[in-house]
């Protein structure tokens, strides 16, 4: 392919030799940052003083951070590419803040850290320093949308910001270290999904520098050939750059990136033009770069090999404010780099090598797309109430919730068609949460081969499936950081697996959010379906409501916890959610046929109070206080609080009831603590201040007394909820294990009203309740079925 | 490498031709469980009232899955193999319960499912049903050690499995909907680890039937020559079995298998013999399966492409019960295995047939290393005393808690060198996290080529380092689960990245504790060092303590939680950890150089308490109740809290302190909820029943108010704990900024306690404290470093 596409200005001997001087630069001020808190420019002898009394920071992979984004550089700016960098290797910081103060960047968005000596000894000074910047790249860091804290997740960002991207190049480094990890071994598949027609690009650019902390590499130490089959296995064409001598990897990376875009191109063209080859998807270009860890670092510290070894890892050579001949190695180390050649008298940058950067919003610092928000076009929306399930009488009705919510999504996609920014991200789960309906607006996308009886999928579709948690994720975290909207769709249990993932995008939100040139992204929405109650048949291990404890330990204003009990309340959370910016949304709503309990307006009121009385479930008198309060949130908890509640009412009629459901989980807390929370006086008039509070919740119990323990009435909430009792079974019987069936529930009110739990009426409701519970236990492991009047049950008004 | 070793026992068509007639009873048995109750052998028509009520259950992956069983059946024969059978596939269960019953262990193992006709028939009936077993391999099915719910760890959980087991043979499926996850994609690296001098070996078994569940896969679309490349550089050499008919397919996989051992034996016979090829690491067979999805099951329903197709991958014909035609080609489908020709008049496995199995306990469902508690010998331990620190005047002596327990883990390694049954996992952070003492009796497992300045590295070595959470999590599964012992230490922040394998260990547990068959399996144990509070130089992204808050969900019988607060209870806690078994153990310990507490006849006796008063910190005069309780857990918070205790006796000599220290978090839970909990009464002589107590915790505060949430005092428990504050900075000031550090917590006991709160004494203490909160702030901007107050700060008794 390469033949047949010109290459376009390959550099010539002095544009190297500037380049390389560029890189001293950078390579320069990356060491700085790690050493230094005066004395920047090394114009006097280099003293203890000057040295930072705690020496944080990595240089290992720093100068090949840094040699990759000057050869970037040069080739934005010969081909006038629209590119961001992805930069995986941990502890990548240095090198991205030289890099992008270089090109000025840093300094346009922090301009108390100048272009000129003064902002070069505040650059060095606030890196790893109280007060300062983090040794990753971060959301501190211009051009960045990915953080190199958690290692894995670069090269599934880097195809999340290119989908419906088509002029963008995400160039992504990925480190041999990282390169270990699962997701990112997963992560190379991801071309499978590019759509070279309609999607940007992704150059990876494996950076095999040998060492992880303080062991070798599995990748690095792998012979070439089996590194170009493991890579032409994956769907790439591997272009090496190996060596250690500058002048020749100079030569040998301006020769790689000429190539590698020039293949990209062609593939792009040959889709646009209708020219592809036969095959479905091109093997893309890849750069595996072998450079020494440490590279142009300090050969050897104490008679101990450091250059092209792991001590090379972190700060080569330690203690150097407490021990002169390290000092001075220090001192040779940064003066090797000849920071007079690089920096004028005022500390900034030579002229010659500044023009080598690209101009404006075409340096990778200032590239719109790593700083989404302001790319972002608010999502079209239907009105919710054209999807609106009609409650004539409430409880008869039965919808999948999950279903009319698909028709509110294939209208979303509609909508926004001609935008393309809104994709939907599931494991293979779409159809099985009871999405279809988008698949009259959409498909899958698929760019491999198809079958004649193959159906939704389509190299244009805009619903990305692939059985990896991971994978979606990473995917949307990219889609959005670069300006767009989506939703994952995901069976409740299994996104666990992305547990630390949402943490990492936690953070990155908290950090991004105080930064004011950051602006806002669309939120991350998660719909959890297929959960823990209805789970029954797919066993124990499908069984896990916990994800909504590890999102309550973040920070209030960034997470939010929806459980819609019907379809109508999905709708408007899930409108709500679609909406909202710098957010992790989660929502957990059923996919099976489930009782719909209020109209459409009710259901705005409902779920804009995020809870409240749901008086028509109930049978206060309006004067006194009601003998016990009956409180759900989640759908199955709500159907089986309110056969409850019907059982109670049958049986007990004087007994008052209140009814609350709970839709939005947060507002159980102290409007102190959160912002969807409620102050105490709310709360009371609620949930009274003494009175037994029955509450039915869908997941651990533990979390409604952690988002409660601070009300008056505490002591008296009893929670029902997921107590890990699971198996394979039926419906029902999984809320009977838990204790969250509607028999213990109404067993549990009896047994806590004061004046009723001692009567002859308590005890033969008691008798009566527990009578069911064995009838129920002896017909679901005879028949294999739940009880008739269990599975057809309806709700109606006792009056 | 096939030419040079002979092949055994090539099968002849007769044998092929009983093969096949195995498959097939393996098929029928399959599909009856998915669909009946009642009428197994089909000797009477088969009626409506047959049919189960819930047709649950998946057929897709089974028909492969058990044309894999009746193969290796042949070659253990053949070869007198040592295997088991790793079932990846989601929903398998079905095979390999039809597997395990034909070759009797079933039946031995649940006598009540006998091998005749009216075993058949409850072996049907229990499948999916209530009261009876999971659609997916689990802890109930015979030969397991791998539960097919969660999809990805088949393959780690194999190769767990083979360390320091030369005589055995994993053979693991992999289904390729699995095959999409991060974790199965990272685990092919894992033959990287294996020694086949001294480990055994995996044969890998790709099942490609092309389809997830609504689905093609990314694999099952892949052209052989890819896939044969991505292997072949996964360090494989693939051997391809293509096809559906059966008859061409059983001599392919005959042939196949047969070449496959034939080049494991031969890369063994290598290995021992020191004739290893140049290359340090041999590429190992893999088979790669190509077959149908649904094989031999109904072509087509209602004019629906089922076979071959994704429609095929649960129920491939629903409502039978009710549909008259589906139930016929339900009747047609089963009839058409011809189970006259399979099972005699008592429905039992024809004696032709029967012999196919492996004898004894070389059938794979009765395989020890698949019940691993049979084979477990107990560690052999030192004496924690022997690591003792001498602590010659509490707090002043220093030490790294994590350094110490890398010397008793030494010599854990020399007394258990000949039973090479214990391994220590980490993903390249045993040195990070101070644990080098181990690399005096062993090294770090490298195959690949070493230079000759590495260190550290070995073939024999016994410390795993892989830079993946999940790769050290499943092997340490699989090796646990095969009888042996080993720890995993990871930062903790990123032991997020498994916690859905956490999640599912721990529900693998808690069903094969209740297997009176499963023998117990040590406990897996984590120590997570580089804690949140000792990450200030890695910023942000490294600072999570949430791990434990998910640990906590988990049923009380199974978790446990340590914060030992220095070495001393940190070596009780690791060797009484090590001792345990069927149990998951996390310990939280500091690595830094921290203040040393207790004796080790303290340490001792505060770890068997799990909880306790420190007298010698607090001053109370033992007439009264305290004033305020100081409470802790975990070595910062423990340190802090003693600062803040001296620095009130100091200002306020008046007030009655009383220290607590938790070393076992579950120790604050009642009795009735944890095994390790205590009683209410003990619970308010240590707490007090209305004294304030802070509470100095490790972790997000809620985890303690969810634990005491039902104490008498809990209203006047104040908990510091992780804000969800962080960034790159200095130790104390992460302490700072989530208000855990001494001064924090010594105001927080001022404002709490009545008879002080609004004095001028309070005024002044909370003034002066104030103060210094504010020239830490300051001195930290500008020096870069802690006061020297607080760096330096070694406890001292106030008398």
């Amino acid at each position: 392919m390469e033949n047949t596409t010109p290459r376009i200005g390959a550099p010539d001997a002095a544009e190297l030799a500037l380049i390389d001087r560029y890189w001293r630069a950078a390579n320069y001020l990356s060491v700085g940052q790690i050493y230094l808190m005066d004395n920047p420019l090394l114009r006097r002898p280099l003293l203890s003083e000057h040295i930072k009394p705690r020496l944080l920071g990595h240089w290992g992979t720093t100068p090949g951070l840094n040699f990759i984004y000057a050869h970037l550089n040069r080739i934005i700016r010969a081909r006038d590419l629209d590119m961001i960098y992805i930069c995986g290797p941990g502890h990548g910081g240095p090198g991205m803040v030289a890099n992008t103060w270089l090109e000025g960047t840093y300094s346009e968005i922090y301009p108390d850290i100048s272009d000129d000596a003064e902002g070069m000894r505040k650059l060095f000074r606030q890196f790893s320093f109280p007060g300062g910047i983090p040794s990753h790249a971060a959301a501190e860091t211009p051009g960045s949308i990915n953080e190199g804290g958690e290692l894995g997740y670069a090269l599934v960002h880097a195809y999340g910001a290119v989908f419906d991207n088509p002029d963008l190049i995400a160039a992504c480094v990925i480190g041999d270290g990282e390169a270990e990890t699962g997701p990112m071994a997963a992560s190379w598949h991801s071309n499978k999904f590019i759509n070279p027609a309609r999607d940007g690009a992704v150059l990876p650019i494996l950076h095999l520098n040998g060492y992880k902390i303080a062991n070798p590499t599995l990748l690095g130490r792998c012979d070439d050939d089996d590194l170009r089959q493991l890579f032409h296995g994956y769907g790439y064409r591997p272009i090496f750059v190996e060596g250690a001598d500058p002048a020749r990897m100079h030569q040998l990376m301006a020769a790689a990136f000429d190539r590698a875009f020039d293949e990209i191109r062609a593939i792009q063209n040959d889709a646009l033009t209708g020219n592809a080859a036969p095959r479905s998807i091109p093997h893309w270009p890849m750069i595996i770069l072998r450079s020494p860890k440490g590279w142009t670092g300090p050969k050897e510290v104490d008679g101990k090999k450091v250059e092209g070894f792991w001590r090379a890892h972190q700060v080569p050579v330690a203690g150097c404010r407490e021990d002169e001949g390290h000092r001075q190695i220090l001192e040779q180390w940064m003066r090797g780099y000849n920071p007079d050649d690089l920096f004028d008298g005022n500390g900034r940058l030579k002229p010659e090598l500044r023009q080598l950067a690209p101009a404006g919003g075409r340096r990778m610092g200032a590239n719109a797309n790593a700083n989404g928000g302001r790319l972002r076009k608010a999502l079209a929306v239907p009105d919710i109430r054209d999807y609106a399930v009609l409650v004539a009488k409430r409880g008869e009705i039965q919808a999948e919730s999950t279903k009319i919510f698909g028709e509110y999504l294939r209208d979303i996609f509609r909508l926004n068609a001609d935008n393309a920014n809104f994709r939907l991200f599931g494991p293979d789960e779409t159809a099985s949460n009871r999405l279809s309906s988008v698949f009259e607006a959409t498909n899958r996308v698929w760019m491999e081969d198809t079958e004649p009886y193959d159906e939704q999928l389509s190299r244009d579709g805009r619903v990305m499936e692939v059985l990896s948690e991971h994978l979606c994720q990473g995917w949307l975290e990219g889609y959005l950081l670069t300006g767009r909207h989506g939703l994952f769709s995901c069976y409740e249990a299994f996104i666990h697996i992305v547990d630390s993932m949402f943490n990492q995008h936690a953070k990155w939100l908290k950090v991004s959010r105080a930064l004011p040139w950051r602006k806002p992204v669309s939120s991350l929405n998660y719909l959890l379906s297929s959960h823990v109650w209805r789970q029954d048949h797919n066993g124990f291990s499908h069984q896990d409501p916990g994800f909504v404890d590890l999102v309550a330990n973040k920070k209030a204003d960034i997470v939010r916890v929806y459980f819609p009990p019907d379809a109508n309340t999905l709708l408007w959370v899930g409108d709500h959610c679609l909406k909202t910016y710098d957010r992790i949304n989660v929502i957990v709503a059923g996919k099976q046929p489930e009782p719909q309990w209020l109209s459409m307006d009710e259901a705005v009121k409902h779920c804009e109070a995020g809870l409240g009385i749901w008086d028509w479930a109930g049978n206060e008198d309006g004067t006194t206080a009601p003998d016990v309060v009956m409180a759900c949130a989640g759908d199955v908890p709500t159907m089986e609080t309110l056969a409850a509640v019907e059982l109670l009412r049958r049986h007990l009629p004087e007994l008052r009831i209140r009814v609350i459901n709970v839709v939005d989980l947060m507002a159980l807390q102290s409007n102190e603590q959160h912002p969807h929370g409620h102050t105490d006086e709310f709360f009371d008039q609620l949930f009274t201040p003494d009175r037994p509070v029955i509450f039915a919740y869908h997941g651990y119990p533990f979390l409604i007394h952690r988002l409660t323990y601070k009300r008056q009435n505490h002591a008296n909430i009893h929670v029902h909820g997921f107590m890990e009792e699971g198996t394979t079974t039926t419906p029902f019987d999984m809320t009977v294990l838990n204790k969250l069936d509607r028999f213990h529930l109404a067993i549990a009110a009896v047994k806590r009203v004061p004046d009723l739990k001692d009567s002859a009426k308590a005890a033969a409701a008691i008798d009566w309740l527990n009578a069911r519970l064995d009838e129920h236990y002896h017909y679901v492991r005879e028949h294999g079925d739940d009880l008739p009047e269990v599975k057809d049950w309806v709700w109606k008004k006792i009056s």
